[in-house]
Formats: C-alpha cells, structure tokens, sequence
C-alpha cells in the first residue's frame, strides 16, 4: 500500500516531523511519501492560507492519482479535502475529522487544543460541519501571551480541559504537534490523540478495505 | 500485534463469515483470533440477548488482556461495549461504531441497513448515543416478508436508501452480512462499509498508534 | 393498585429509605412492595455493576408480572430499564427519566447532582438517551474530597449549579438521597425533585391510564 | 387534593368530555374542578384564540390559588401555561407536555395527531419549546377532506403514523379527543396516550411530591 | 414605504429613543411612525406583560393594515409577534429576530445583553424558537446590584462575553437600550447590533422584495 | 451608499439578471455596481468551481475596499464569503444565507430549490453551517430529466415542497433563478424568496446599521 501525506503548508521543518509521526505508526507494507506546498504559506491558519495551498494541493492528487492507494492532508483544519475528494475516487483523509474518530473510540468526550484563540472557531465550525459537537467538550488554545515552551503550554492547557472541561481525551489540534502525543498522554494521565497517526490509519483502514469516495451527490464531479 | 473479535453470539457459522472477513482486511503482521460465545443466543437482537452474551464476553477479555493489543465486539449493535471498556485499558472496539467512521470518511450521509423493523430504534439509539444523527440519511430494513435471497432484499433496501435518502454510503447494519460489501458496492455504485472489517482496522489503528481507553470518567473502575 | 419497586442494589438499608420515600407519596390505594438484589453490589455505579444486577432485577419482573400493576427502578441511572420493557407489556419507569420529567414542569433547566464526577458521563449519556439535553443546565458532582455531611455537600453543589449554572430546578441524582428534597428544597430556595418519589407517582400515572409499554419496534420481543 | 381542570375555551360539550377523562384517572382522594372560559372561542387554534383566552384563564388561578393543590390546562397547545406559572408557585400542568412524559416512558418515539393541518406548526414549535424532537417520529393531521367521523380519521391517520414513520406511541393531540384513547390503543395495537388523563396524572404527582414552581428566574415575578 | 414601530409598553421616553434610532438608519423614502401602548406596562418582561400589551398591539395593526407596508415590533423579546402575524399579510418583524440575524452576518457567534437575571431564560427559549442556539455564545445580565451606570455595566458584561465566552458579536438585548451600539462597538472592539435599528432594516428589506408572511399553515387564520 | 455584487462565474447573462434584480429592490440612494469573474467556470457548482473563482473574487474586494460600503456575493452556495470576511471589514453578505434569514421572517419553515441533485448535500451542509437546520423543511432539486422549462420545473418542485415537506415558504437556491420570485410566488400561494434581492437588502441593512465583520477570532487576520 502506498500513501501520499501532503503537508499544505511549506515548512519543511514540519514536513519532517509529520513524516515522521506518520512511519512510526505505518503497517508494515505501508509505503508513505510526504510533501509539502513549496507555494503555501509557512503555517495554515485561515480561510485565505487554504486558498493560497490549494493550487498545489490539487496537483499532488491529480499527478498521484494513479500512483497512490490513498492521500492524507496534513493539517487539522482539513483544508480542501472537500475539493480533494472531488478530484479523486481514491480515499482522502484529513487529519482533524481522523483524530476525532480515534478520539470518540477512547472517551465520551474530547477536547482539542490549538494554537492560538484565533483558530478556535474555525475548529468549532469544522466540529460541526462533522456533526460531532455533543462528543466535544471543549476547544481550547494554548496562552500566547506566555514564554513557556510550547509543549509545557499544550500541557497546561490539556490540564485545564480534564479539570475544567472534564474532557476524558486530548487531541493535539495541530500536525505541527507531531510527536508529543506519547509523552503528553503519560503525563496528564488520558489519551492524546495526534493528527498525523490518525490520518495514516485511518487512510490506511480505507485502503485495506477497497473503500472509495462516493461519487453519489457530494463528491460528483461528472457535470 | 494480536487482535481477538469476539462474536457475541453462539453461532459458528456466523464466526466463520467474521473470521474471513477479519483475515482479509488484516495488516500484515497483524494476528486475529475469532470466537463466539457459546452461552450466548444464536442471535443477538434485544437487550435482553445482550445481557445473556455478556459474562462469556467479560470472560474473554479478562483472560485475554494481556495477551491481545485490542479487542474487537463484532455484532453491529456494538453490545456490552462500555462495559468491556471499564474491563480494560486496552482498546475496545464495537463494529457499530467503526463502521460509522469509515463511512463518514467517504461521503456526507449514510444509511444503515439491518435484518428487521425490530432493530432499527435499537440502531437509531446508537447512533444518537454516538452523536452522528446529522450524518445518517436513514435507517432502513430490509423486507421481511420477501422470499428473495438476503443479498437481493439489502441490495433493493439499499437501492431505495440511495433513490429516497439521498444516502451516499451503505453500512451493513449486521456482523452476518460480512463478506457482501464489495458484490454490492459494485452493484449499488456507492460505497458498502462493512462491520467487521471496519471494527478490525480501527482496532489495527489505536492499537498501533499505542492508544489506551480513558479512565478519567466514563470508564473509570477504580471504585 | 398495586407497584413493586426494586432497588437494584444489595444495601438494605437504601431499601428502606427507598420504600419510605415511596410510601410518603403514593396514592390513597396504592400498595407498594420493595426489595432489593440480593447478588448485586452494594452500589450501582458501573456498566458491570449494572450487568451483575441484572438477573436479579429480571427475575423480579418475571415473577411479578401477573401480581402488580407496574413497576419502578429506584437507581437513578435506570438500569436495565430497557431489557426489563422488553420482558413485560406492564409499565416499567426508571426514576431517573421520572424525576427529569417532573422537574422540567416546573422549570425551564435542571441540574443532576451526582455522588461522584466518575458517574457524571453516563448520566450526560442517559440524559442525551432521553433527548433532554436541552433542558438540562449542568451534571454536577458533590465534592468527593469534603469531609462535610453528604447533605451539607449537596447543598453547596446545588448552589453553584442555582449560582454558576442557572438551574431552576434540582434532581437529586442517587435514590439513596431518598428523604433529603423537602429540606433541600426550602434551603435552597428552587424546587429539588427525588427520584424514588418522581418514579412512584409516574408509575400510578401510568397505570392509571392504562397505559402499557409499545410492544411495535424498540421493545419487540416476539422473534 | 384538590385539582382545577381549566378548559381554555367556551365549548361545555368540551368541558364534559374532559370533565369525565379526568374523573376516571383521579386517584382515590383527589377532587376535580372543571371550567370552561365563556369569553373565549369555541375552540382554541391560533396565536389569537390563545390570547383572548388568557384573561378568564388568569382570573380561574388568581382566585383558584388558595383553594386547589395544582391546575391543569386542558389544551394541548398548552396555551398562556406559561404566564399562569408567573402568577402562581402552585404546579400548571399543560396536557401537551404531560401527554408526551407519558409517552416517551412508553416507547422511543411518539406521533401527535392534530385535527388540522394548520395546527402542525404549532405543535411543531411546541416539542421543540420542550426540547423533546428527538422523540418525536411525526406529527399528524387526521384528513381534513373526509366525511367520515372523528375516531376513524384518527384511525387511519394514526396507522400511517405506524407504518410510514414508525411512531411506538400515538398521543391525541386535542383534549377534545377525550375518551377514545382506550378504544384507538386496541385498534391500532400501540399505546394511545390522551392529554387530559396525563394532565391530572401529572399534576397529582407534582402535588403529592409538594413540588412548586421555580420561582428563580423563568417563572420569577418579582419585578 | 411606510414602516410602523411599536413600541409594546407605555413608556414615551422608550419610544423616543426608539423613533430616533429608527429614523438615523431609515433608507431615503421611508417614512416611520412610531407609537407605544398606552395599556401596556412601563416596562415588558414577563409572559404577563405581553399579554397586556396583547390588545393594544393586535388594534395597532388592524387598524394600520391599509396604510403600512410592514410593522415593527420594538421589545427585544418579540412579544405577540406570532399573533400579530396571524392578523395580516404584511411582513411583521420583531427586533430581536431581526438583531440576530445582522448579528449572524457579522460573527460565528453572538453574546446578547439582558438588562437583568430573569430574562435570560425568556430570551434562550426565543432563541431556540428560532432555531439559532448553535450560533448564540452566551445569554449574560448587566450587574444588577451596581451603581453603575447602564452603559458602563453593558460595557462591563460584554467584555466579560467576548473575554469568557468567546463572542464576537455583541447584541443589545432590549430596545431601551437604542443609541448606544456605536459607542459600545467603538469601546469593545466588535460589532454591536442595536434591535430597533435592525428591525427597521429587515422591514425594509421583506417590503422592498414584496414579500408577505406565509398564511400557508403557521399563520394560517382561514378557519 | 455604493454596493458591489460579484457573481462568481463567467456567464454574463447572469450578471444580467442578477443586476436587473439587484436594482428594482434597492433603496433610493443606492448605487450598484454588478461584475463577474472571468476566470471563473460559466457555472459554478463544486467546491473545484470554488477555488477557481477564489482569485478573481479576491481581487474584486482588494481593489474595491475603499469604495464599496458592502459586498454581495451573488451565488446561493455562498463561495469564499468566509475568506473575503477576512480580508475586509466591510460587510460581505452571501445570498444563499440572506435568503434564508429572510424566509425564516415569513414562516416557520422554508424549502430551498436546487438546479440539481449533486447541489443538494453541498447545500445542506451550508444550511448546517449556518445552524438553521430546524428552520429548513427540505432541500428538492428540479427534475433533472424533464423538458419542460426550467420556471416549471422550478414550480412542480415548490409544489411538492409545500404538500410533502410542509414547506411554508419557498428559497430559490440558486442566483440564476433570478426574476423569478414574484411570478411563483403567486402561482404557489406561498412566499418565494430570491437570493440576489436578499442579499442586496441585507447588505444594505448592515452598511445602514455602520455593522463592521468582527476581527476578534473567526475572520481575523492579524497574524
């Protein structure tokens, strides 16, 4: 099986970590290529940086059509996947709705944790256009204003969720976030679930059982 | 990695269909046990059938947990689940649920077919317990008054899901349509998710991505 | 008339503070039995501890299906509620689904007051069961650190949920607070509903009526 | 106890058929009062007839206050209930919201038949005012065409119910169906639950349990 | 275009500021009258208020029928709009829809401002009526117990909104609270929506499309 | 006050009607400017037509900031509405959710017509976004396969609305429709309601009111 996991934003720094959360939890058989959009933005925030990825974006799918079992869209807000999946019967997953599957499997009740108040009702929209809103118990985001390093930021603002939110499981609301999830879950003592990971195996899920997009009414493209 | 799908029910015929399609969806490297339990009903519909599978249910699981990395409960009524899930920290897995997942992953609305008029408020209480109402397009069963083969009676159920329902994706709505989805997704021209093999794969994922049920509330044990 | 009111616990003495509860409310003619599961656990708290009680609380139903009229469940998480409608056409009512009827006559929102925050989920889950998320302001947990009485932690937990919340009404979340409404209510100045006595006067209710339990779909049992 | 039953309009025909639904579920002890208001229509629809009603409804509570234990509004639109919960601590019970608690103890989801089509909306408004649509599988206009009488309208509106929406339980939607619950339930072979018995039911409940109306915020007067 | 304000109670500096407020955003061409309800209370609140400004309202509009091309109803509650409805085709818009529609067109979510505690659950039924609870922050009273000022309590209690509940749209809660949105938007840096302001608009907007309310089943008066 | 209405397509018959409509409902004093995107597809439908209508849209609001008080976006699928509030605060108004704001003014409930089945899901999930789903009685697409012209079809798929889905008011979906609204209108008996004439008045509402898109989160862009 062959996936392609496409980074939208052109942080090579992020592509490697992402890469990385992505073989460590590959099937073995499972070959992954990962890219990023040399012409979108650094960092992926809003609807404007979802514009300027999208060009790229698309031509990853169109030339990896044929090459690839599935596609994984490294961020968590799932930019364009919508229009991805237009593009292709091939599955396409976005990391944001695959870690709040995997998070529902854990708990009753997750919280997501972002990187700043500004992408928050962003997130809360996507919740809802998932139609997983009564399985949230909260979005949050980390203190911008403080120095601390991020993952202590993360981890204050997880502490928060359990006890104020009593949210049962964390999801790291960001693909730059990958790698923290093992050491974050030990420490406040719930799961934490991370994109990347998810969206790998849930492309993978998809793949192993010759799933295909529907092309019925949403995705159709044959005007 | 070691998985054990447990068949509620005492039917081996039945467990022999799961077993199938368990392996033929399986990782490489992934090892899958199959069983049922004899003490249960030969089928497993009411609450009261799901009272009377569980202690061989329980049974498995605290004799297995610390040979399996995940379990799977392969009846799409996803029975017992919370409780095995206070058992252990170990991913449970219902194929209700994980069916529910994949499809979403591949279309906007699903409908969920089942065996009889009986189980469709069953069904529609699991998906409101799951919050997924907004992404079920109907819940529909097939006729049972037909004398037509059961992969003719979902394929017409299906068909009028799709034409009525505007449904964009087909659950199997029971462990014992496994082996069917692919026949009919070639039919129905939408995609077929089936339970089993959805169940497998979501567990395949937690299981590698080192997930563990959240003791925090829910299913917290330690009285 | 004639009820039987089952304490799916084996802690005698919840019994009798059940039974006194329901006899202080029941109607001119109506004679109410009261008895407990012996092979249950002491407290009801747990999907496994709901299963444990469960061929007790069967046994009873099956036994007393010809001598009374309806039946009660005094655990405010309704435990085998459901198996228990499938077994009889005779009303089976579970205090807690009575008690948040009650409660939303005469108020717009209430607020659960639980014995501990593990029990707070599953009682989110039975309030979504119903659909009555709307009318439900807050779940809260007496503090379980406290020292003080159980009523004095009641008391302070019912007016933050009046304070923080905006609950109109109190529901006493546990049938062993069973006697404590009237004092709470006149401390805390809002209407405070108990389970046990909500669940006698809605059994009467139905009985009176004439009602009998839908045999048509969800509770079905004729395979 | 001592209950006032208030017909909101001025039809005495009405009036006596209520008058003897309620006798026939009071327990043994409770007195009934049964009025009618001579200024208002014949027969209560619109947002209109509501508010002409509401002066002689205002006057049965302000004078009623001292003599009776609750009151119970005898539409099941539940008109003005709200405004008469200001003016009082004492319970009002409107049948509508007392009809539907019985019926959702009864199966998972209820259809209301109303006697036009014009009062759909309403009604609408109203399960959702009471947060309760997620148990309500339709709501029904018997065929205003027909020449044939009442009850078989009912019928066959009721049985469609049955068949195209899978409603468990059929509440009659109008207190001027009183009587015919017990007839209809044999007939069409589901619980029928009538608003004027559930009415008195639930008042009586309300009152034995010395519940009062939150005076907290929604119901406050205190200007 | 000939536009009618009504302001439900009989307060004429009420009205004054209502009519000036009006005015200040009127499109050239429309023409305002502006009345207020001599029978009404000072001040509208409770469900009793409404019904005594019932009368004078319902006669506003019946005589006024021929010479306007659509109503206002000023009180942020919205009462008797519905009735109002019932008595004519002309478009009639009560200001707090109308403020939360603008208010939706400007932010994912609002907060609105109620002048006191016990108007908070009257304004969240209508929001609910409305349908537009996923869209609403916050419900939050002005400081009852201050000596300040009202502006600086609103000021007060929606910075605590955009601060604690994430709103970005503030709306005023109540039609006296007329000219003060553009100092308040200027202070708290989001949008403030002002009811009178918005209900002339919407007015404007349904006239100048020719559009008239539905007699179709909601407000159908054709008995 | 100077509004500029953009249709995101490249079809200047459409730009035609859309202008013909804008200007009989806009206000004295009211100056339209009505352009259209040349690289756009004729059609715009998918979200693949969304992205490539996205720059030309973009450069329509950059260069038109500082002399439009408003802008319309003349589709009924509200394209990059979300990313153009980002880029200005002026306000931009889509007419698919103006139409709906007005329709909720007439009736309860609104059906919104569409060109085609494929448009259904899409639109389905924009009513979802926007949290009017218990406003919206249906969403039906024309008959695809007719030939009679497009207005018929448009009034045989109304009337279906209005007798099965209990529509009260009926949306024309789609901004070709144009022209249309007040000819239906009559021959359905029920009110009919057009985006581009929506909008126009909406946008003239907020720009009236000095309304300004909140920066605080959603649309903010100071990164």
């Amino acid at each position: 099986m062959k996936l392609l996991v496409i980074n939208p934003n052109s942080d090579a720094v992020f592509t490697d970590a992402i890469r990385q959360e992505a073989l460590a939890v590959a099937a073995p058989g499972t070959e992954i290529d990962c890219v990023d959009v040399k012409s979108a933005p650094r960092f992926i925030d809003t609807c404007l940086d979802d514009l300027q990825a999208a060009p790229g974006m698309l031509r990853y799918v169109e030339q990896g059509e044929s090459v690839y079992d599935a596609f994984v869209v490294a961020c968590a807000c799932d930019p364009n996947v919508d229009a991805l999946r237009e593009l292709t019967e091939k599955p396409v997953v976005g990391i944001g709705e695959a870690s709040m599957m995997l998070a529902m499997m854990l708990g009753e009740r997750f919280t997501i944790l972002q990187t700043g108040l500004a992408s928050v009702p962003k997130k809360r929209e996507l919740v809802r256009k998932y139609g997983f809103q009564e399985r949230c118990a909260s979005l949050r985001a980390v203190d911008e204003a403080s120095d601390a390093p991020m993952e202590q930021r993360l981890l204050d603002a997880g502490l928060r969720a359990i006890e104020e939110d009593f949210a049962e499981v964390i999801i790291l609301g960001c693909a730059g976030f990958a790698g923290l999830a093992d050491r974050m879950s030990e420490r406040l003592g719930v799961p934490v679930v991370s994109g990347v990971a998810s969206g790998v195996k849930i492309a993978e899920a998809l793949a192993a059982c010759g799933c295909r997009t529907s092309k019925r009414a949403k995705y159709r493209l044959d005007r």
